[in-house]
Order: structure tokens, then sequence, then C-alpha cells
């Protein structure tokens, strides 16, 4: 059996592909928003009966959140058992204007599927799905594949967390594979090493009981937006540093050789500067950019909202206003006890004559950091090789799945993380697309590695 | 005649007045956004008919904004000309989920009309054009009165500003009347001797070319929300006076004199601070109350916004923030030259790697502060203390009415600024009302004094 096969096998399928792609992409399974709750679990129904047609045997496992798709395909007891977690759920899609063809009536527009969800994470749990399907019509023996693809991942993946203690026999596995990274470009394949944990929260200052004028007021109230941005200027020094006090306890500076060995990624920072149109000067200013990048924690304000904010101005004094945190995290650091240290240090910041609350706080999930060395590291990176001609780069990324530690421990696997995301996707962002050459690496990749195992 | 037969008077036509009234005020007439400006134009439609059925030769006269409503009403040519000044545009209604009946279908509630514009300024324009119907159906002499109703005091009136200048003539008067301002109390008319000035402008820090992965980005590009509210917490200094310098160029500390007229009022802080919720502990903390509130500048953040601000959390860092600023002036500080400071310092505050734009710059107008002691003051508290029982109280008021100031200069009449507003009436809030009661208070003040003038 040749790679070609499964190529063939791919450019044979394209039009079925793509169809059954846009089915999966137009569930609007946006986990953050309870009003998108029914179609979160109509996507989840949709990916059981597709599996069922490929011979999983599927269940559908409750949580008090969204419901986890939980699929498996006996294979050969010689080969090692192959865990697959994945994602259903998609971010919001606002500002909505920004789209250019509707987020949930996927278009395929010069190569490329544009929607939410088109990459992260359905357009990769979907080329995995396909490479199981091709090795499947070739007759080639797998290894056991157990599929567990959760519904809220984009939030804080909070069902499958509380659940996966019960479910240690179902998920156990020797290998967990996620493709729900990137590329650090277009023509290397890249093994991610390390992703940030996560935490976020909510935090509203509340000042008078309604809305006032800010001419008959101004000057003798505090204004909740002036407080709110006190706050929330106060989060960070001078330097980038983080000030909330405790947020660096147990953080140790990453060791020479995890940073030289990041530092051999042939990544093109400018490129990538030019393409978000920014430069790279944000952030803790005495670490290097990949340092701060997939290395160091972070503290960001997502969203930060209050008062009038049509057009032209209003003269208010609002009663409330908000902003939406999150922190990516590092190896040392636990997302409850950084939540706990944010609350105490707002809650110390806060003037007399208004109020805070805290809410909506995530413990997302603690960070991964994979060691240098494995025998399954080498197995990827030889079959990435052969497949691609290329050397894969390795990588240690900012982003977050919160679950991956988590279910490391509970199925005892050790995780591969390997994706064919790009920048260009504006995953999170309007006009979210993966290109019909990445679906196709991703699942040359999936049938080659599956059939070396 | 006595004021008991305009009181009769008002009691019998009140379900007639109630109707009109209601008219007026369902039209959406909000002149910041430019979505409304046909209701702008109905509404002056509406009053041209309404003051013409009232024996008024009215025009409307054009701006480069929404039109004035010039009326005319030939009196005795022995009495002092009025120029009476008032608005018939309405602030914005967000946030509308919090009315309890839509805002521009104005509803009678135990005895208080609900509605955008029921007391700002529609309620108190009406009361004024009923006192005038009143004194005529009594056959009473009455002063020249000219009716100046401008369509864009809430979004800074420019239109009417720039065309002044031209109409001289037209408005030339010797006294000036407004019913745009309030009572230190519902027992206590209140004459207004010092309004503030204004100038609004809006910030934006603009990043990334479109909203990107805070767990991607977070670390390495510069968060625009984290810019801004970097920026906007340097507007203030740690004792609540604003930052900017040159802000306070040309302010002079109240005179002592200035002071102890002001502390007369009898005006009950411990109550208005109980039916606002808060204490007031904002603003510059070198200053007493009632100097804050009248007699001292502000700065305001009036809205902000940036990110995500749904529900739930979204990881992004976005592509733009913004916040709008209004600030309110007194004698000495010139509204063009206040955004120019603002704008220098906010331009020097900027970071690298990000861009700040300032627009919806709005040069509102200056102060207006009134002489202690003046003929047409005397007469006016004589005219309200025979009326109410009541020794009428002095106010210098923190709010602005921008062109008051201008009209004096080009009319050459004297300011009389005596209106019947509440902190209760929540003007540029949810559910803004005007009782029957004040509008009564209203009718009764202008029909009396305009016989003795």
């Amino acid at each position: 059996m040749e790679s070609t096969d499964f190529v063939n096998y791919f450019d044979a399928e394209l039009g079925r592909f793509i169809d059954e792609w846009k089915e999966f992409l137009s569930f609007e399974s946006i986990s953050t928003d309870p009003a998108y709750t029914d179609q979160c679990e109509a996507c989840a129904s949709w990916l059981v009966s597709h599996l069922e047609r490929l011979g999983f045997t599927c269940s559908m496992l409750e949580t008090e959140g969204k419901p986890v798709v939980f699929a498996e395909l006996e294979g050969s007891p010689e080969k090692p058992t192959v865990l697959f977690y994945g994602h259903y759920d998609v971010q919001p899609v606002d500002p909505v204007a920004l789209w250019e063809s509707s987020p949930f009536e996927p278009e395929l527009r010069n190569g490329r599927m544009y929607g939410r969800g088109a990459q992260d994470n359905k357009g990769q749990v979907f080329y995995f799905i396909k490479a199981i399907e091709a090795l499947r019509a070739h007759g080639i023996e797998i290894p056991t594949i157990k599929m567990l693809i959760e519904g809220e991942e984009e939030s804080g993946s909070e069902g499958i967390s509380n659940k996966l203690p019960d479910w240690t026999d179902k998920v156990a596995a020797d290998v967990l594979m996620v493709c729900d990274t990137g590329m650090i470009d277009p023509q290397v394949p890249t093994v991610t090493m390390g992703l940030r944990g996560m935490a976020a929260c909510e935090v509203r200052v509340f000042g008078p009981l309604y809305d006032l004028h800010s001419g008959v007021f101004g000057g003798i109230v505090l204004n909740p937006i002036q407080e709110l941005v006190r706050i929330a200027s106060m989060l960070h020094d001078q330097d980038g540093k983080v000030a909330v006090p405790g947020f660096y306890d147990g953080v140790e500076a990453p060791s020479p050789e995890l940073v030289s060995r990041a530092l051999e990624a042939p990544l093109d920072l400018g490129r990538l500067e030019e393409s978000v149109g920014v430069p790279f000067v944000g952030g803790e200013q005495n670490f290097g950019v990949l340092e701060r990048r997939g290395l160091r924690p972070t503290l960001e304000i997502n969203g930060i909202g209050g008062g009038y904010q049509g057009a032209g101005g209003k003269t208010v004094i609002p009663s409330s206003a908000f902003m939406k945190l999150s922190m990516r995290l590092v190896e040392g650091q636990d997302p409850g006890k950084i939540l706990d240290a944010v609350e105490r240090f707002v809650m110390a910041c806060v003037s007399d004559g208004c109020r805070v609350e805290i809410s909506d706080k995530n413990i997302g999930g603690e960070a991964l950091l994979l060691p240098l060395e494995s025998e399954l590291l080498s197995t990827a990176v030889d079959s990435l090789e052969a497949e691609f001609g290329v050397k894969p780069a390795l990588l240690w990324e900012g982003a977050s799945i919160p679950v991956i530690p988590l279910l490391q421990r509970t199925s005892g696997a050790t995780p591969l993380l390997i994706g064919f995301g790009l920048e260009e996707d504006a995953i999170h962002s309007p006009n979210e697309s993966f290109s019909l050459k990445q679906l196709k690496d991703g699942f040359r990749y999936v049938s080659n590695l599956l059939r070396k195992l």
C-alpha cells in the first residue's frame, strides 16, 4: 500500500467529502452561548450517525453541559490503542458584519472552505474521520480507534472534565491523538510540544443604581467605566509583566535547552507580523517573542464594555461596566489559584463608592509540556518527514486545549499533537477558513501514521 | 387676573394637553444618530403646525444639520421682547430593555408621563407653549415672544451655532428664557445661575488588522483594549484631577462669594445620594461636592467598547477598542483648545505597535456664568416666591446647554434659566418621565412671569 493510494482515494471522493464537511459546518454549535444548545446537540447527533455509517460503535455521553460523542472501532490488538480527542463546538461569530459569507452557510471559494469551524476544530476532526474511512476502504489493519469529541472546548471543557474520572476504562489508550493545532509554515508539518493552560472570568464594576447624566453627576459620583479602566490598567506593569500578586508563583523561566529547541523552528516572524499588521512588541519585555508566545503565561482583556456605544455621543455615567479576562498558563500554575489571585487583586483595587463582582469563572485547565524525546515522537516525526519530504518542526504553542492534560492522566496515553492549521485560517475571527490542501495534508498524515503505529 | 385663573385653565384643558404632549413625545427625534433624521424633521414640522394654530408666525430655519423652528408672536412694544430657546431633539434610548414602556409610546402612569423627552426638553417646551396659549385665551397683553427650538442640543448644537450670526436681527431680544433646567427639590423653584460648557470626542485604538486568537497572539501583540485602558487610566490623577496638560489653563477656583451663595441652596445631598445609590466621592478630592458639581470642570468616559461582549467568553485580541469622552467646562476654558489638549495627550500616550484616532469631535460650547445681581433676576425671584410661597434657590448647574452663551451674545438678551426638572425624571436614562405636577408648576411659572415682565 503506497501513500499515493490514499491520495487517489482522497481525490476520487473529494466531491462527497465536501458535501459532508459542509453538513458538519452548518450546525451553529456555539458552546459559550446557551441560545445554541439545540444546535450543539444536533451537531453531536450528526457525528454519531456519520461515524456509525463508517462502522464505529457510538454513544452520546451525557455531561452537565453539552454531550460528548464517544465512538469506538475495534482494530488489531497488537497495535497501540489510539484515543482521538476533538471538539464539535465552535467560537461565536461576531462581529458578524465582517463575514463575506454567512458563518454557518459554508462556502468553497478559491480552494478554501469558509465558515465557522472550517478549521477549528471541525475541519481537523473531519480529515481524521476521512483517513479512517480510507484505511478501511483499503482493507488495512489499523489500531483500535476511540474517538472522544466534546462540545465545550471553546468554553472551558467543564462537562467532559467533570465526567472523565468516571470514564477511565472507556478512554484507556496508548496514544492520545489530537488534531487541533497548526503549522508554523504551509510547507512544514509541525508537532506541538506544549500548550498553555487557561483560566477566565468576567469583572463587572457597579456604580449608581441607573445611568446618570454626566453633566449633573460628573465630578461627584465615581464613574464605573473610569473605575474599571483604573483597575484594568493595574493588571500589568510597565514592562508588560502581569502585576497580580501570586500570578507567577511556581513559574520557572524556560530552560535554556527548551528555548534553544524552540528557536530551531523555522518560523518566519516577519511574515507573521505582516499578515496581522502589527509588530510583536506586546507582552513581557524581558523575554523573546517565541518565549512570550508559548512558554510564558499571559493575562489578556478579551472584551470590555460600558456606557454608550452607538453612533455619536451620549453624556452618561453608566450604572456598570465590565471586562472579560483570560489567562494563559504555563507549567506550575494552577488555574483555580490564578482565578483566586485575580479576584483578590481586583477586590483590593476597587474604590469606595463602587462595587465589583467577578463572574463566569472558568477553570480551563493546566498547561501541557511534552518531553523532548519519546518513541512516539520519533515515529511521528519520521512518518511526517517520509510523507511530506520536509523535516517537521517542534512548536511550543500559546493556545490551550484545556482538557488534554486531564485526558492524558485519565487515559494513560501519550499525547501526540499534530495539526494543519495556518494563521490565514483566521480561527476565532470572521471568515474562518481551511483549504482543501490543508484538509488533504491532514488526511495524508493521519492515514499514513495510523498504518505505521 | 388671578394666578388661580391660569390654574383653572390648566385643569380644564389637561385632557387635551396630555394628548398633544403625547403626540410631541412620539417622534423619535434622536439627533446624535443619523438614522433618525426623518423623525427629527417630522417633529419640527409638528411644532410648526402646532404653534401656527396658536397664532405664531413660523418658519423652519435650515442649518447644515437638523432644522430650527422659529416662531414669533407680536406683543406689546412696551414690554421687553422675550426669546425662548428650547430643543425638540432627545437622547438615545439604550439600554432599551430597561424601559418599562416603549420610549416613544408615551404612557401616563401614576400622574407621570413616561417617554424619551418627557422632561428633556419636550415637556418643558410644552408647558411654555401652553402658558402662552392660556395668556392669549385670557386676553392678557403679553410681550413679543420669539421661540427658537432647535434639533441638535443633545449632539452639540452645531447647526444652530454656525447659523446664529446670520440671524442677529431675527433673534434680537431683551430676555432669553430657557426652561431646560431643574429644581433642587420638588418644593423649591430654582433659578440656574451657571451652566458648564461642553466638548466631546471619541478615541479609538487600532491594533492588528483583524481579531486575533489570544492564545496564539497573547503575549506578543499589544492588545488594543489594554492600550486603551492604559491611556484611559492616565486621564485622571489619583486625586481625581484631570491629568491632561493644559486642561485647567485659564480656570480659576470659584470665588468665596460664589461658593457661599452656592452653599445657600437647600440641597439635600443625602437624599440625592440615596436616590442614585452611591456616595458623592468622585471627582476632584480637594473641592466640595457643590463646587465639583457645578463650578469645576470634569472629563468623563461616557462609553467604552472592544472585543467580545456577549454571553460567556471568547479568547480574542480585538483589532480595535474605543472610548467616548466628554468634558464639562467652566469659565476660562475654550472647548476647541480643550479638545486639542486631549488629542495631544492621547497621541503622546500611545505605544508603538498601536495607532490611535480621535473622531466625532464636538465643540459643544463655553460655560455660562450669570451675575449674582440683576433686575431680571429680582423680578423672576419675586414672581416665583409670590406664586409658590417659597424662596427660590439659586443653583450653579453641572450640565450644559451649549448654545446659550452664543445665543446671549447674538440676541443681546439677558438669560433667565428656570426649569422644573427633578432627579427622579431620569433624563438621559431609561424610563425618563415628567409629572403632571411639574408640568403644571412650569405652566404657572411661565404664565405668571410673562404677565409681569
